[in-house]
């Protein structure tokens, strides 16, 4: 990877091993986009490109990128080694690629040993790392926090309003 | 419970389902304690008093804490509920309380449904949600920065070391 | 919620974490009508609604209610929270709603600590979540009893009469 | 087996397929006790005295037992055979008496079709059990459910007492 | 179940838990009518209809059959208490009906308690259930030992014809 | 292996992958002795001496054997291959020997292919070979047969005195 | 199996238990094709033709084969069986064949005793085993190595490419 | 890491996550050198020296190791990063070392996506992992297969003296 180039007003890097991924990922994108947080996307594999991993947490600790979320199947090393290269937190997607439905990567991804922590989501829940970012950014945030608390009152007249669809 | 007071420094607040989780839990409380990180700790049980949950909810966010750590075993409902009552970001540390190893608390806390994410670290591994935590925090101060990154350091320089204990 | 009505009349409340889980819970609302039980349904969430249940749990004592029936998918907190909120007995069923096809939520309903159970049935199996609350109003009510053992009288009718289907 | 006798004033019977799973299910009878339900205990296997199930069933109706506590490991068919006899609900306990660590017995005991529940409580939770027959018994006494609520309180105020034992 | 008729000259019994088994447990019919094994087929339900499990018992002894083989999905009590009923070797056949695979059906049928075996085959695997059966006759039988190893002897034959097919 | 020599009265062959197996396969020789049924056994490893399998396969036809008991552990290879190299009805027992307590045996011994069935029973169950093996020569001796009809009656009275332990 | 013949310039061998095991097993195939290694394949079951696995290990070690690639999905105890006759590596593929979804395939294939190891990769990964395999031959063949070089390399600049994919 | 120096004799080296894993990774080493292959051994981690790995593979590469031998446990990132950074063949030993009994590390280990193979072993299977090494190296070096060829030997010696412990 000759360069790579993340602007300085990002606040959060969604990676996936492979552009197959994307399928999941987005739906984080798409929180992150719906919250007006700066994003960047990027196909970055463990195991394909093993050497953009170091370029690619220097360019992020460059950028001062405060979350990045990583999504991977399978063996799924992308976010456990993306955190090991840097102390920005990393949040992990377990995504559902093998005939073991998603149970080989979420051991992978949560199993972290001493040290490294990866902040786990659910199985092919890419929202929720959306959400997860977005609530971290808003710990220090209070206009975010806002958002995020008027997306929670959304989403509990949703749920209230749907007895009525029980027919 | 009549009152809940949680000091207005405090940072990280740890909570669990009973006092018997303390043997894990307290490495998060040593690891956000060794980097002078302000730490609210309490037994508050999602079964056994869950109205507490709430009050609790709101103590935190009136002390403006920034990340919650919370630890269960068996069902572990505490962190996605804890989750469920605030918009802090809940990290769940999955106990090995059961004859099921810490699988069933594992998939109690990472599954959460869309909408309310728990950053989920490794089985019995508090440690690492302390480090989570304090990571979290660091995305935002630099001086912590320092710190964590001082402690990477000293991990690397440690791990390299140990290479002629291999007799 | 500003207010939840339960009718006096009620024996049986089914509660799920959305109106996705109807698909498998009228199943359990269809036994009870067929057996003339009265019976509440409504969309109630654990960790979208986390309010509702404390309110939800009072409206049920005062109605009276017997037996609450609950389903959920996923980490599936809903059973356990609801008989964390009231000694109303509380009937779990585990929905497959996640590619762990409902072993997470089995394992999250069933392994709950002591002081409060939960009922777990089958995954998937709210018809037999209907009959267990069926069974329990029979065992203090015998014009009840009568029927259910008509039901398993024609079952096991129905049952003999399948040899000559082996076709 | 000659004779089964079981007192007309017995509200709870507790099974258990071996001697050897009394020390998981005397949970289930002190809690009784401490409640002051009436309450039959006896060992009754399903693979080794497979003609005795349906005279305790009916044993238990003529005595009019209100709810059947059934513990069993491995294969774990006590709980699912009792409740193929009778229609007085069964509560099954899946006990760890195997490599598998009680996984087998929990689903034999869950697992069941369409028609015959049984109530199934965690993995050697017998405690859960006695505290469940009692929440049914108590949906019909309003003597008990002041007692169950007693307990709930008790237990409440230990939980809270707790956060003091974090040192 | 007023009368079970079962021919003086069976040899092998065919039991399944319902008609919808039977897409997997005529594999094992096809196989012993395949070897002109006599053979008796029927559904017999362990929860729907308890009683019967003696009656079939004690018709099997009397028609001297010498082999039964049990399908049955999810709890799948089936095989075992047919082994509990009888001193006639009980094939068991684990049937993928849940959502958990096959594998509850697998530990009901497999993790028989001592004292009480059940000879099981793999999950949906009826034709090697038929296949076991007609060995076990074949133990007792140099013309039924001939078909055998000429069924052998033809399968090795396929086999050795099949790497053609690798284009 | 030079010659293997097998009584030409074995009714029954024990074989194990290795000499630890036999604290486990001990049990299923201690049985066929009880019953007075000549037994053959010895250590025959898969993959140690996979050139004995077949050779062990013909003494064991020369003699007559009726049926095959065959433990391992871990890949448990041994009952499935000496199902393949012959006829006579391999009983196999999968042994707890590594971390996965069990199942990767069980899986290895239970899930054969169409065509060569392994009779399986439970993790460590080596008694259950022993009984099973006795029931299917019983299938064949009416002498036999009323010995395990007494063993049955005894196993049934132990059964129904144990309540008395209940204290 | 009257004769086997394998060509003298031969590097690597596939073997399968089943010509349905192809589809999967042809990726080793075209992988090996791809880097112009000479490769012979091959239907063989362990457990349909026994007596051929120790003839086609002498025929691979007359031919000097230097790798075998073997595939097997269920008990799959063909690459174990393979590794035990002949001390040529072993690479074995799980393959997804059965309700267990290539579980039980996994554990048969790589839970081998002390002594015979089977080199394993991923469930239905065909492709990661002819890649394997030439990674084994190109550590000592500098020619072939830079032609995995220059494959690797190509994967990474695709793999780079992808980001743009993320629309 | 300043400088890594491998002796351009190596053949085989072996590297783990931490010191306390060598408790099972010596058994490769012991292996390794009672064959006399000339093997590096190093504590080398993918999580706390992720900078280290691509100059030990630059080390490996330069001084021609073979084959690499890689140990972990939890999410047991090291064997598949190893294998990112070079196309030496690694064999990964996955070890228990969580509640997970191996679970975890054996799905992180072997579930490698296309491109990147890791030759897996059994959990805690060390030995077989210097013995795939050595059979790796036999397959280009006469001398060493007939060394192997005597140890299988011996092995089968051993296995065939063992039926006399069955006492």
């Amino acid at each position: 990877m000759s360069t790579i180039f993340i602007s300085v007003h990002t606040q959060v890097a969604i990676i996936m091993g492979s552009d197959s991924d994307w399928r999941i990922m987005r739906q984080a994108f798409e929180v992150l986009e719906s919250f007006e947080i700066s994003c960047h996307k990027q196909v970055l594999s463990a195991h394909r490109t093993p050497e953009d991993l170091s370029l690619f947490a220097k360019a992020c600790e460059a950028a001062k990128v405060k979350v990045i979320i990583a999504g991977a199947g399978g063996a799924a090393h992308l976010p456990g080694m993306m955190a090991a290269f840097t102390i920005i937190p990393v949040i992990g997607v377990p995504i559902n690629t093998t005939s073991l439905q998603g149970l080989d990567a979420l051991y992978s991804v949560v199993q972290m040993p001493k040290g490294i922590p990866v902040a786990t989501v659910a199985i092919d829940q890419a929202t929720n790392a959306g959400i997860l970012a977005t609530q971290i950014l808003a710990s220090f945030d209070e206009e975010l926090k806002e958002k995020i608390l008027a997306y929670r009152h959304k989403m509990k007249q949703e749920s209230r309003e749907k007895t009525k669809n029980l027919i």
